[in-house]
């Protein structure tokens, strides 16, 4: 094992911050510069900024009026007017005029008579009225803003009044990444990838991260994986940075370098920190410029940048890090999670009901989709063994706490026509987020139980009647009182290759154990029909090849079948279709919409059922295929079948 | 008064916003475009987008180790090694390798023993164990996300890793700004304004406003006061722009054409919006475009902005509009407000003890600098006649509510000192933000009563006693236990034209009412101390010409001097030297800070104190002038007087 690093000792992020910031000297490794000061937004004073010029600069009138000198004014009242004589004891002023010499109030324009050479006022006007003073707003000299004060557009207003053309700033925080491995194909180059190669994409998402941070970012060529190529690059790299990441490598790898340079050319600082994901996170420091390993995990890459660079980068900046909202989530799923390490679990989040409820979402550091399906995140401490069912947990927003309102929280199974929903829905003048975790049939009907979402979608075939998702319902929800809306009508089949090489012509094909069949998981509507049709065909399970064997939803399943892993899987038509695959149709199912009743009149309820009932989505799911639309949009009621 | 506009009638801002929004039509006006996904951070994509590629593309090792067929390994147990034979019966892998053909396993290598040729493991490795499985991430042709979704730097990782390299996105909205007036100065020109000339900057509010809306912003040269060249300005502004706006010029004054320039090229709208400030807002529609008067005060500019032009071009961009976080906050003061019409209250907000206290500012709508020191602002509805003391309102803030940890609130006496501690505070490593309000010493002794401050600064001089602040805490802060700690001592005196051109001497110059004098306002220390040396001279008030012309600050008594608006005022010669004024000395008074013992050990109370100690304050206040340092940072005791 000589070839392989190992990890020093994993330490706490908080910990690891501080190791980093210790190492730096900010003072001179971040320059002050001089720019202008409408460019300035966002951007840190690196020292007090005092006013020019004062503002106003002059005593001017508020209001559109005649300036007056307050004290010829006294006797005028109600009934007994005092006149006054234009450009004489009144002179007509607007807003924002230099008040006349000797002139110490202004009448607005609403409360005078004009008699043509005169005014008449039945108000007396009291010294200083509608005007606004010589440094009201700002006077010369005062300190506008201290150092370290990150310039909102309103400092930009007030800085320009005062007279400041240009303001020291730090300079702008340098980041360059240097994207690594043999496998890695440049994006730049807009590849379709072979097996073993990956699309380059971490680089891009720190550039985001960095701009959202408000740093420069340059990300190098990729370097492949030798340690000389490597060192020469972060020898560069660090000419013109403040901080140079090295993308992946940082784990314990044989061909993880990204300790060993960091050793070669400064000094390693840390090697793992103790979070799930991102572990192999390594931090060095050479010539006072940070040098990171980031993992190469897209999830663990990002939980680096939040949790270890934007704490470095804000300090760096002179700012305080940037926060997330935080709301209190009522968790949806009994989540446990090693002790020892703290861990972050991504969170589907919405409003149900008074309260905010969270799905957690899939824990892979390599499924860059739990974090854009997510909502925010909760930490699960190093001292915890996770989070119980309804347990209520913390969690840190990726948006502001009012987009939660305009979320549509689904659990159930999964179908393409809840994307179509989800994506027309977003058309609305208020956009609204259809949110969809895929649980299958029977975890959705188990999250309306826990009130955990606002409607889910089923497929569940009851064999001993013949009807849909009632009789589990009745079972299942007894208690709860729910609207059941049809969304489709769907056809079930085996998704097979191009061809149908092994001639599946229906379920009795899976009986000699020669087909390799990719199932999905217990729980699944699509399950509950595939064992339906098992057993009416008197088929054992244990008999077919590939029965325990599960993925989550048809597009999975089309997805294996379409790269060989597995022969022929149950699921829709439409996922057949959208990979080219051929489909042999076994059933028709009806798939509908649970909506609990006191959920029936929330607006974003109204809205899906506005939608169901529109000409708009039937068209559109009849363009996927394999659906039919006699009945979508419509209340099913109890032994309704297929219609 | 035919040459003056009225307004047709003021309308509440949400009807305001859906009026513009009626008036255009989205689907035209706003084009598609097809852009790059690395650059598409913040854009909102026009339709859906759906997967080319998985992720992985292939059954990929996530561990580094050995890839094994499972069912090869089910006999190894402890203390029963199993030997595995390299490149035969286990292939080594690392992470994200593809996995060799027939291998659907890895082992890690932490859990092997390595034997040269072969490997031992001493438990089965189960089907797919740490195998990234074709599509785990992504599934080709599945939707990624929904139209009007705004790009998220994850979104950018996840568009990446399946193959998207373009995307269709709306066009950024473009808002072109016509700044107007016959007297205001470009900024570009760097001027220094004369009476009578205002520096533009209201642009450049806007054009920050729009960045952080991710919109593109164009102004153009300021437009002189005739209708002619503003009608042409439009029209030219109109060809580019999706949003034109005209800077000031909306209200009803003769030189105000803003709604007749609308009324000549489009459809008026709406004159005038039922919120102050922000009232003189014009809307209006011309070639299905919107049409804006901005008001010309900046804070009346900004609530345009922010509660007009923000949701529509949120609309129009097929976003939600972004939201502030608010907190409760307990008001500091009593805020009584004009029924009729919203009113938005700016206010500095920090946390003291357990919750969040603000204190309002000025309401003038041309100080810029009220949201400049505000934290965030709340809003007293149109049937409201104000807020009471101690009331709870909601409060929209401008950053985070973590900020306001961050927040040292001060209110009391200002002192040119305070400003040079809140610059510091903001140099260390978690900057504090010293937020102060002038409500001069008794203000401040009210706040520590009313519990909304951390701490207050006084000078209150009691002629009986010879001492400062004490007799003042022991008769208005009966039941607070306080520690008193010294801030300087400083020199109060005559702020006078440079060569003291009246030859002031001393506060009897001012007993024959020649000299024009400029007073503080009542409760503070400053006017305290004028009316106990007027007293000892035995002067009457009254006899003392401008003693009712009250200013809140030194600085601004200093700038009515330097301007020739007063002759003299009572002040620090720190106020006189930064205006280059001169100062006939009248007294030394003691400037304490008063901490409430129950914030002794708060952490940004622990900052200000080590702050206090250090001689870095005391050097930093001598360079000031008019200050002295003997007892600066130490704890006062009642009696000690000026030491």
């Amino acid at each position: 094992m000589s070839d392989r690093n190992i990890y020093l000792k994993t330490i706490p992020v908080l910990e690891a911050v501080a190791i980093a910031i210790a190492a730096l000297d900010r003072a001179t490794l971040v320059k002050p510069e001089n720019i202008p000061v409408h460019e300035a937004l966002n951007r840190v004073t690196s020292e007090a900024v005092r006013a020019r010029c004062s503002s106003p600069t002059y005593h001017s009138a508020a209001m559109d009026g005649y300036a007056v000198k307050s004290d010829t004014t006294f006797s005028a009242r109600e009934g007994l007017p005092l006149e006054l004589i234009k450009n004489k004891t009144c002179i007509s002023v607007n807003t924002g005029n230099a008040l006349p010499d000797g002139m110490d109030a202004v009448i607005m324009i609403e409360n005078i008579v004009d008699n043509g050479d005169t005014i008449s006022i039945e108000a007396p006007a009291f010294p200083w009225q509608h005007v606004r003073r010589i440094g009201e707003d700002i006077v010369a000299t005062e300190m506008l803003l201290p150092r370290n004060h990150t310039i909102s557009a309103f400092d930009i207003g007030a800085l320009l009044s005062a007279g400041i053309y240009d303001i020291k700033v730090h300079e702008k925080i340098r980041m360059t990444f240097i994207p690594t491995g043999d496998e890695i194909l440049p994006f730049a180059d807009r590849p379709t990838p072979s097996a073993g190669e990956v699309i380059e994409s971490n680089s891009q998402v720190f550039r985001a991260l960095a701009l959202g941070l408000g740093i420069e970012f340059t990300a190098t060529s990729p370097v492949r994986d030798r340690e000389d190529l490597l060192v020469k690059s972060v020898e560069t790299a660090l000419n013109n940075s403040h901080i140079v990441v090295i993308g992946a490598g940082s784990s314990a790898g044989s061909k993880d370098f990204t300790s060993k340079v960091i050793k070669q050319i400064g000094t390693l600082l840390v090697h793992g920190i103790a979070i799930m994901p991102g572990k192999p996170t390594v931090l060095g420091v050479a010539k006072n410029k940070l040098l990171v390993g980031a993992p190469g995990y897209p999830v663990s890459a990002v939980v680096c940048f939040e949790d270890i660079l934007t704490p470095v980068i804000s300090w760096l900046s002179g700012k305080n890090p940037p926060e997330r909202e935080k709301v209190q989530v009522r968790l949806a799923r009994r989540t446990p999670s090693k002790p020892g390490m703290e861990e972050i679990i991504r969170l589907a989040v919405g409003k149900v009901g008074t309260g905010y409820t969270g799905v957690p979402l899939a824990r892979g550091a390599g499924m860059i989709t739990t974090l854009t399906k997510a909502q925010g995140f909760t930490r699960v401490p190093a001292g915890s063994e996770g989070i119980e069912l309804n347990e209520s947990v913390e969690v840190e927003l990726f948006s502001g706490k009012q987009t939660l309102e305009n979320i549509l929280m689904h659990v159930g199974s999964h179908d393409n026509t809840i994307d179509l929903l989800g994506d027309i829905l977003m058309g609305a003048n208020t956009p609204i987020r259809l949110v969809s975790t895929h649980a299958g049939s029977m975890g959705g009907l188990t999250a309306l139980k826990n009130d955990v979402a606002l409607f889910a979608g089923a497929h569940l075939f009851d064999p001993e009647s013949g009807d849909f998702n009632f009789p589990f319902i009745d079972r299942y929800l007894p208690n709860l009182d729910v609207t059941v809306i049809n969304l489709a009508i769907r056809h079930q089949g085996f998704i097979v290759p191009k061809g149908n090489p092994q001639k599946i012509t229906g379920i009795e094909s899976l009986s000699d154990g020669k087909v390799n069949f990719i199932n999905r998981q217990r729980g699944a509507g699509t399950r509950i029909l595939f064992d339906y049709h098992l057993e009416k065909a008197k088929i054992d399970p244990e008999s077919v090849t590939g029965y325990d064997r599960e993925e989550f939803t048809h597009m999975a399943v089309a997805a294996n079948v379409l790269t060989g892993t597995a022969d022929c899987g149950l699921g829709i038509y439409a996922a057949a279709k959208a990979l080219g695959l051929d489909f042999v149709p076994l059933a028709h199912e009806r798939y509908d919409l649970i909506i609990p009743d006191k959920y029936i009149q929330d607006k974003r309820i109204i809205a899906l059922i506005d939608l169901l009932k529109s000409d708009e989505i039937k068209k559109a799911i009849k363009i996927l295929g394999g659906y039919e639309v006699p009945m979508t949009g419509k209340i099913m009621k109890p032994g309704m079948g297929l219609g």
